[in-house]
């Protein structure tokens, strides 16, 4: 059970894709779980705006890029294993989620009961803002 | 662009296995991120203790069975696309990380350099916990 990660940093070579926390560095909010390959990785530390791999798009996701809520890398950190990353982010516009809400865990819900409840405050209209 | 998951919570049929972000209830700081299958989410829902399932030992994972540094469960979410899950818990024993570190997340990467500092705090020596 020791460490089995690189020491370095996160282990594209094993990992191809990487789950990243990105987490607001202001309020703690986790606010989504995205992924990143090694070329999305590099383009956010050289360029301090985040960048995602897009799974169902298979393809770059520079996050904000039409909505204008874009991400600013405020601090990197990679876990035990090298297999997931957290990013603490400046969430430009308020809004992580594509519906709207800072958070994309914006509904919560009671273990008891099962019952849902949407705990998030919405920041913007998806209707306006992707013109749809 | 609209809402493409399910409304009442994490969708284990198109998502067998469902990655969870487990954070400090009360510092806010994100500990770890693991799995559920439907089985886990059930069993953490019913005990109020948090249960993963382990992808490298293909069995569920009762978190702290082994060191003691169980997880309760004090709050639960879910996201937008009802594929990621984001769990607020109590961590008792101070430390989720198996290296024996509060959060998983104990190294810092500079942007810029690549470099890595070590930036978590130690709880407890592995070797005297796990005996090994």
């Amino acid at each position: 059970m020791g460490s089995t990660g690189n020491p370095n940093g996160p282990d594209f070579e094993k990992h191809p894709l990487i789950p990243v926390i990105a987490q607001d560095h202001a309020t703690g909010d986790v606010l989504m779980l995205a992924y990143m390959n090694a070329e999305a990785y590099q383009e956010t530390l050289s360029t301090g705006r985040v960048v995602y791999f897009s799974r169902s798009r298979s393809k770059l996701w520079r996050k904000g890029e039409e909505s204008g809520n874009v991400q600013l890398l405020k601090a990197l950190y990679f876990d035990c294993d090298s297999d997931t990353l957290l990013v603490k982010v400046e969430q430009i516009g308020g809004a992580a989620c594509h519906e709207g809400y800072r958070s994309c865990f914006f509904r919560q819900i009671q273990p008891e009961t099962g019952a849902v409840t949407v705990i998030g405050e919405r920041v913007f209209d998806p209707k306006v803002v992707y013109h749809k």
